[in-house]
Formats: C-alpha cells, structure tokens, sequence
C-alpha cells in the first residue's frame, strides 16, 4: 500500500464548487400530511380547497340585526328591538342568517328582558361580520414552493381544507464510524482506546439541518469490511459520512475507498481545523471523509455537509448571524490557511470582547464553552490584540453578554463557582493561565478578575506583594476563596518511594511539573531551594501541565510518577498524597467591577453555607477565610 | 346562567405577575440517556467520568522517537534512525510508548527503506502529542445545571464517559377544543362550521418550546362534558389549554369551568388580538383559556404560554430579535390597548420598511406572511407614516430582504408569479388595495410596483390617461401582464335571470359590488352609465368585496346573487358568467426598479412561456400581449 501522505490545499470556496460541479442535486419529493411536515419544505404550491370563512359569520358576541332598524338612533334616542323579530343573538363564528346585515356587539346591548333589548348606537351595514373569504379564498395560494413548514403554515394549510402536500424527500444520510481503537459509549476503555462520539453529534446536526441520519455500527479499520459497508450506504443514501480514516495515517482507507468505489474530488483543504477533510462521490452519493477530531469534524459538517443537505432539500443555508467583537488576544495564525477560532463572547469595560478557546481540534469542550467562529482568513498571519472581527455565531445561540471572565490559577471550586453562577444565567469563563498570568490577564484588561496563590517566600504571605509590584495602578480588592493542601502525588501502590520533597531528585522517578507562573510552581521552587536541590537534578522537571487535574491524570495514568498539587485532585484520581504545604488561594477583584451585579453574585455565592460544605466535601480545603476581603484598596 | 360580559383589562405584564403569583413552578427531574436529551435542560451538573484522552497520545500521523535523538540535527546535518529502535511508526490517537516523548509528522520523515528514516529538523519535547486530559479531565464540570443540550454537548458528555444525565423533565401540555361549531381537519363542512386547526398550531409551538404535548378530541360547548374533560386533564398536566370558550357568547364555559373547578386569575388583558384570554387554575396545573381566533390564539401562546413553558423548564425565554424599521402606513391603534401588528419587512429606496398586514385576528395568513410583530404601546393612538418601529421577529424568521412589494389590483396570475419568484428566492407581497389604490401607494413611495386596469371612458385605453394624472413627476415603464375578461356571476341555476348589465336594477337581486378605487368598480360604471341605470337602483351596490375570489364566494354561498368579476374567478366556484368587458391589465414599474434583480426576475417570470402556458389555463385570460412594453417614459 501506497501511502498518500501529501493532501490538496486549495480554499474552502474552491472545494465546494470543484466538489459540487461532480454532483447531482436533483430533488426528489413525496406526499405526506402536512400534520407530520413540520420543518419540511413545499414542494407543489399549496392552494385553498376551500374558502374560510365558508359563510358571512359574526365576528362578536352579541345580536344581528338590520342595520337600517338603527338609523338616526342614539343615546338620547334610542330603539328597542324584539327578539326574532328585529334581531337574534349571535355568537362569534356563526353564520348571519340572510335577513340581517349588521352585529351588534353584546357589550354595547341593553337587555330589557328575555326578549327584548335596547340599542343606543346606530349600526353600519355588514359592521362586526367576517364576509366570506376574509381569511382564505378558494384556489388561493397558501404556500408557495419552497416554503418551510412551521406552525403557523400548518394552521394555514388545514384551515383550507387540506391536508396533504408534497415536499422535498428527506435527504438519507448514513453515517459510517471507522476505527479500530474506537469503542461505543458506555464501554470500559483499554489502554489505547476512545470513545466514538463523533458519529452521534453528527447525526444531531444532520437532524437539525433536515436530514434524515442512519447511524452504522463502528467499523475496524479493516480495508474490505468498510469498503462493503461505505458500497451498501451509497447505493440507498443521499450522502455517506466516513469519520476518521481521513489523514495519513497507515490504516487510513478512506480515500483509498471511496477512489476505489467512486471518485475522490478533493482530498485537503486549506482550513485549520478540519483541513485533511475529502469529498467525494460514489455514483449520484456524495462521499465526505470526516477528520477524526471532534472539532475538525463539526467544522467539516458545518462547511461542506450542511451546504449539501441544503442543497438536497432546495434551500440556501440560512445566513449565520454575525456581530462584531473585539479580540482579547493577539492570534497568530498559519498564513495560506483559514483557521476558523472558537470565542467566548462577553462584556467587559463597556466593550464586547472575544475570547479565544483552545484552538486545538481535539478539545470538544470548546465547541461547547463557543458563542461563535472567528474566521482567520488564508492571507492573514493573525490578528492583533483589540482588533475588530467578525463573530459568526454558532447553531442556536442566542448568546448571553452576562457572563463573567476569571483568569489566573485553577482550582476545583471554580467548577462550584460556575455551577452556582449558571443558575443565575451568569455564565462564568475561566481561562488557566497560572497566578501570574492571571494578574498579567488583570493588568491588559482581559478579565474580571484574577485567582492566584502566589507565595513571597520573603513574607510568607500570599498575593499582596505580587499585587503592589505588577497591578500598583489600580484599585483592588483581595478576597480569600479558600485555604488549601498542597503536596506531592504519587499512584497509591507507591513503589517510587516519594516521601518528602527531598526525594524528588531520585535518578528512577519521572516527575511532572506545572507552568511557569503558576502559584503551584512558584510554592516547588521554593521548597526545592528550602531543601536545596537544583531543579536540574529531577527528571521531567520541564515537561509542565496547567492544571492540578490534568497532572494529577498523567500520574495516575503511569505517564509521570509524582507532581505537585492539590489533594481533591489526588483523591479524584485515587493517588497517595504528602502534604507539603497549606496555602491562601485569593480572588483579585478590581474595585471598579465590585458592584457589578455578577461580581455581586460570585461573592453571595462564595459566603454561603452552602458553597462552603461543597468545598468542605472535596477534602483538603478549608473556608474559614472564604468571602473575607484580606485587603481593599 | 349570568353572562359576563365584562372582562378585565389589566396590562400583559400586569397579568403574567398576577397569574405567576399565584402558580407553582416547582421543577421535576428524570435520568435519561443522553442521546435522547437533544434540547433538554441539565438538571444536575455533568462532571466527567473518565479522562480524554486517557494516556498521552498522538496528535499526528508519523514517527514517535526520544526527541534528544534529533539535537543539532538540521538540513545539512541529518539524521537516520532505526526503527523498533529509535523510532516507532504512529498513528493519530495512538498511545506515545513511554520510551518516546515526541512525535515527528510523517510529511517531515524522510523514509530510506523499510526500517530506516531520515530526519531533518530537531523535534521538542512534547510536540504533536496530546497529553492526558487534554480535552476533558475526570470529575472537571462539562455541563452546568440549566444548560441545554446541543450536538456539541452530548459529544463532550459522551466523551466524559457519561451516557446517563439528570434533566428537567418536559411539561406537560393537554389542548382540548371546544366548539360544537367545529370540525377536525379531513371532514367536509355544513354551513356553520369550521376547521379546528388551532389545537394543531399550538401543539406545534409547544413542542418548538420544549414541551410534550397532548391534543385531545374536539369537545362540543356541553358544560359537564367539558368540565369532566378539563378536570381529569388537570390532574397529570402542568399546563392546560383550552382553545376557544374564552370571550362573552353565550356558550362561552371555559372561565365558569376553571372557576368552578380551581380560579379564574385574569380574564381580560388590554391587548389586541388576544384579549379575552383567560389565565387561571386548577390545583398545581396552569390553565389558559385560549381566544379562537387564529391570530390570538397564537399570540397568546408567544406571550402566555411560553413563558409558563420555560418556567417550567427552568429557562429564561430567549429574547426575541427585534429590529428597526419604518413602519410603511399610518396605523392608528386604540388607546388603552396594545396592539400587536403583523408587518412584512422589505428594502425600498434603501429603507427597511414593515408594511402591516390584515391587522384581523381572524386572518391566519397574516402570521405565516409576516416576518415580525411590531406592538404598538396602550399609551399611544398609532404611528405615523415612516416613523421608526422595533420589530420582533417571528420564531425562526430569518427574514430575507429580498422582497418585492406590489400594490393595487387583484389578480390571480399574481399567485403564479409569486410561486415562481419564490423559487428564485424572491419573496412577492401582494397588497390588494384597488388598480387607484396602487397608483396612490407608488406615488406615496409604498410598494415597487403597481397593478392597474384602469379603462379610461374618454379613450376606450387603460391606465395611461390615470399615470399622467397622478403619477406625472415619474418615470415609469407600463408593462402588459394579460388581458382578461370581467362579466356578471351568478351561481349556475341562475335563478334570478342575470343576462346583461341592465338586468341589475331587478328588486329581487342582491348585487355584491367592488370597492371605491378598483379597476372594476371603474368598469362598473362606465357600464352602468351607458346603460342609463343609477346606482342607487341596485341593491347591494354599496356593499363591497376588495377581490374576485372574494366576491366570487360570497356569490357561490349565497350571500349575494351577482357582481362582476373575472372568469377564472367564475370558474373557481362554478358560477355563471356573463361577459361584459375584455380589458387590459397591466403592471406599472418607475424606471429607477427597472434594472433592479426582482423586477428583472419578475419580467423574465412573465415573459416565459410556461408562465404564459400557465395563465391560459385559467380561462377568461389572453397572453397575447404580456410582458410587452406598451409605453415607457
């Protein structure tokens, strides 16, 4: 086998057309009741069968009358008029019996006795009647072709008497998840293997988009297998999704398959993520072969997928909605590649700010946390910091500006935090930059506020000292969020032999370090001189990881031995842990922001009891400080 | 039993807080498997389970190696490595043996044979592997309680490891009909009654709102029936609708039945349409009684309805897209009351403009043209022409600019038009305001263009002599869409012996006439004189309909006996006709539209034969002339 490592790179643009100028979009339709058309779109304009109303019908409560019986009458002449004789009471939607012209609405009407009343108004003729048609005539267009059925096109449609119409067919689209490391949710994962999760999301998406989605058993990556399966799906659907098996990789067959079974039309497309992306067709099917990762794969729906089902269903995809933001922080980014950013919208300083998510492809959770795509365009080396963009937002989004942005050190009670807030519809975005980024963060007006723990071994004390040296210029106020343990991780069987600090520098033991300005960094390098060992001396001291749970995950999953960090990590992943240090972990809060009302509600929140015995419950923390202001000013 | 008469009128904001007050919003929850909670609200926060990835992985396809083996390397400097030794081939998504901490992606490795590479460029530590956790990191916060569920997050939260989550369970809704006048959709109709559809549209809304949905059979105005019929359905629901019922008639039973059972809370807000709504309840379950016309029904949901739905979900009701626009016509509204008007958005003259629609609450149509809702305050008595009005937008709308406004004549090849401009993407509003009214609402810069047929007596010609009259400061371009003929209907046993003009002055014939300003009113009269008959002879001659098919209908049911019209419309409802005029009717265009996309598209339309095809198979229609231009200046 062959293997073809090197991909096409034209534009997002190109491949479309390249792509589509191969395909057949003919559209197929069906009769159904319109009962079950909802998001369906008309094919066959709709016409009334019949006229609504059917007959005059009164439009009130009240009595029909000949308007002439009321001619010259008023409040200081008025007529009385008998039952069956004058008038008839009538209520909204019957028919005007033919001997009367006018309604009389049953406010305006002086009931005498049982049969007789007291008109002190004059009536116009054909006054308060819905005449014949008023809402629907006969053969009048209801819908026209290419109308997408809502709710209202459904009253719209019965009430003229019809109840089947033809649409566009459902477009059919399989979808085929290749991998042999891939497990169904719900499985237990070996070493090596993932969970196949991409085939579910796209199959929501080809829901929303109007497609109807068949979603295949996982297929090993095994040549035959999948190219029976990948035949079989083309030969019934209107499109054949194969996610993963996309790239180079040496069982990577999809492009084989599909060249084998049909024709590949463009193998790579000059976009980040998503850019080993390949359309095809086998027969009149339209073949897409979905990169693996979680993110590439959603964008590669969204670009190429979505602008097919449209196309089958005889519609232009509805426009995305677009505000313009201001970027939180310089991008840099490929030139020659469109890279499509994932941001957080939020409003800070009276400006609207986007912030930039992991930009990596296999971070699903910034699909999530996302309000909107910038767009980095293919001539562009980036963006500078502050500069105007273009916000597309994603599916459904009606974004909230009320959320509030913390930067700095990560700690398990900001996950309480955020829970807490979101109840309040305050959505809380919380970047990992370490302490001192987080006062970095504060001091460019990136964030609301800042989480640190940063020693001064000088002192012994937290924060204040970082505080006065980088953010002199403004206002502040230091409010305790929690004390806690910090100490060395290892696997439970222990057999490294970590005991104290000291140890660390044992020639066998692989140790896994956090970021350079983090809280956690600055407390080892104090210890490590305390104990005066060099850093050089301990293995793995420059591989870093930027959050007590992810370090603790690399121990407990046998990629390092021991770390630093703090104890609810290591109990969450059920490693021993040696206490080295207790420390203050603060919230830096600039005064200008104290009454802003999320401020207002992160610190309500943080002073309950409530949140309290949540934080007692992870182990290792203490709250006798928390919600304190430890300094203001 | 009392009618009363007399409802409330307490303000929209007014009632949800007296009403809300006076429910009970207690949320319940359910387990189920997160593939089938798409738009869902997570009731308890999600934490992952597992890790993702669980071991350090690879992030590209090639070579994982000890990136010291690459030190100093470079293009002149090269280096070969043996595999199984120094190298390992690797796959995206595989685990990184722990001998390796790096990988090299396969575009950069130079293969010198089976098990022999050369490498060019040093490798980092770390690059092209995703560590541990990199994307989740067992027991971190994937979604936050109130978060709805997307495609996105069911990826994250299968991902964590997760497929069972803790949701808010959906509210219940029961709609029962009411109306012994109604029928289901299918049958056929008696004289008297109607269609229920409106159960259908809002079983429809409530699912679009995330609620589930009973809709139990049409119930006849029997006060016990009912009364069981609303009891037992407010004991397993959360919400109980009851459509229609709700106003002053005199089998009007839904507010004594919700008094009878629980409390009546509000009947009556200050709104239009919609104002005899009824807000109550029965034990722990929320009851609107629901107005039936169409349009009120619908807006009592939007504003009711939906806001006890998300509150039941815990959700705040997302807010509405609005946006500003000249309101297109005066609109004068009633003190005290605030109206909610459909408008049709469209660019003219490079303004947006909301041109109301039938501002009848009988008139479904209006709802499925409208792209928004444009209220007018209780405070005030209208807006005036081009004053700026904020437009709420419809669900889903997203209104297109892409309008073409026309105004004066009716004519049913217009509906052709429509449908297959809407193909092009074109969307035609059609306002039916008389070929005078059409003349009048170009020169008030109202609408694009204008249908005309109007026969000028002098000249025997159509329209030219009126554009010099009204129209002399514009340059414009008088295009011929067909020409037709009018003649007297009368239902087909012609009972009343209609053969020519003259036999209108007859006692015993009920005339329906067509309104002040049409091209056929001007015909009328023209006729009439030459006949020598005064109008004030005929019976009916000041009762108007503002169409053909509408005055066609009134004719077929008996509502009136005879008027003049065009053929197809005679032919629409097997009346009979007597041809009176063969006339021209003809489209007038200002030359500043002329080269505009939608008039050319329009143009195109008119002139292809299967348009022409199409409006031959009407009858009573000649194409001979249409799509020419019979004077331009």
């Amino acid at each position: 086998m062959t293997r073809d490592i090197y991909l096409d790179n034209i534009s997002v643009e190109d491949a479309i057309e390249k792509w589509f100028a191969n395909l057949n979009f003919d559209v197929s339709t069906e009769q159904i009741d319109i009962r079950r058309a909802t998001d369906r779109v008309i094919a066959e304009p709709v016409e009334a069968e019949i006229s609504a109303p059917q007959f005059h019908a009164s439009a009130m409560d009240g009595i029909a009358l000949k308007a002439s019986k009321t001619a010259g009458v008023s409040e200081m002449n008025p007529v009385k008029l008998k039952q069956g004789v004058d008038y008839q009471l009538i209520d909204t939607g019957e028919p005007i019996p033919h001997e009367f012209n006018a309604v009389i609405m049953i406010e305006e009407v002086n009931q005498l006795n049982e049969t007789e009343v007291e008109i002190e108004a004059g009536a116009t003729p054909w006054q308060n009647i819905r005449t014949v048609g008023e809402s629907l005539v006969k053969d009048e267009l209801i819908l026209a072709t290419g109308r997408e059925v809502g709710p209202y096109e459904l009253g719209l449609v019965l009430e003229g008497g019809i109840t089947e119409v033809t649409v566009v067919a459902q477009p059919e689209i399989a979808i085929i998840p290749t991998g042999t490391e891939l497990v169904a949710p719900g499985a237990s994962l070996q070493r090596g293997q993932m969970i196949e999760y991409n085939s579910h999301v796209i199959a929501k998406l080809v829901t929303k988009w109007g497609g109807e989605v068949t979603r295949k058993d996982i297929v090993p990556d095994q040549y035959q297998q999948l190219k029976k399966i990948v035949s079989k799906a083309s030969e019934s659907r209107d499109v054949v999704m194969i996610t993963a098996g996309s790239s180079a990789g040496r069982e990577d067959y999809t492009a084989e398959i599909i060249d084998d079974l049909g024709e590949v039309i463009v193998h790579g497309v000059s976009m980040k993520p998503g850019g080993p992306v390949i359309l095809g067709k086998i027969n009149d099917t339209a073949v897409i072969g979905v990169p693996g990762y979680p993110v590439a794969a959603a964008l590669t729906c969204r670009l190429f997928l979505k602008q097919v089902l449209y196309k089958l269903r005889a519609q232009s995809v509805p426009e995305a909605r677009k505000i313009v933001a201001q970027i939180n922080t310089k991008l840099v980014s490929e030139l020659g590649v469109r890279e499509f950013v994932r941001v957080k919208l939020a409003k800070l300083d009276g400006q609207l700010l986007a912030t930039p998510l992991s930009r990596s492809s296999g971070v699903m959770g910034s699909l999530v946390e996302a309000d909107g795509l910038v767009s980095i365009s293919e001539f562009s080396e980036g963006v500078a910091k502050r500069d105007k963009v273009k916000v597309e937002l994603l599916e459904d989004n009606n974004y909230s500006q009320d959320k509030l942005l913390i930067s700095g050190s990560n700690d398990l009670t900001l996950d309480l935090i955020k829970n807490e807030l979101a109840q309040e519809e305050i959505d809380l975005l919380a970047t990992a930059t370490g302490s001192l980024g987080g006062i970095t963060a504060l001091k460019r007006r990136e964030c609301h506020l800042a989480a640190s723990h940063l020693l001064d071994p000088a002192t012994g004390d937290y924060n204040q000292s970082y505080l006065v040296k980088y953010l002199a210029d403004r206002e502040l106020v230091l409010v305790n969020l929690v004390t806690r343990q910090q100490g060395l991780m290892v696997r439970s069987d222990n057999q490294i032999q970590v005991d104290q600090i000291e140890d660390l520098s044992h020639d066998d033991l692989l140790f896994i370090n956090r970021q350079r300005g983090s809280g956690t960094r600055v407390l080892l390098d104090y210890k490590l001189e305390e104990a005066g060992i060099n850093p050089a001396q301990i293995k793995g001291y420059d591989r870093v990881e930027y959050t007590h749970m992810t370090l603790a995950a690399t121990i407990a999953n046998g990629e390092s031995d021991t770390g630093l960090g703090v104890l609810a990590a290591a109990n969450a992943f059920d490693l021993e842990f040696i206490p080295v240090a207790t420390e203050r972990y603060d919230l830096v809060i600039p005064k200008e922001y104290w009454t802003d009302n999320r401020v207002q509600q992160l610190l309500k929140i943080i002073r309950s009891e409530s949140f309290k015995q949540q934080v007692e419950e992870l182990a290792g923390y203490d709250t006798e400080k928390t919600g304190q202001v430890i300094t203001s000013g």
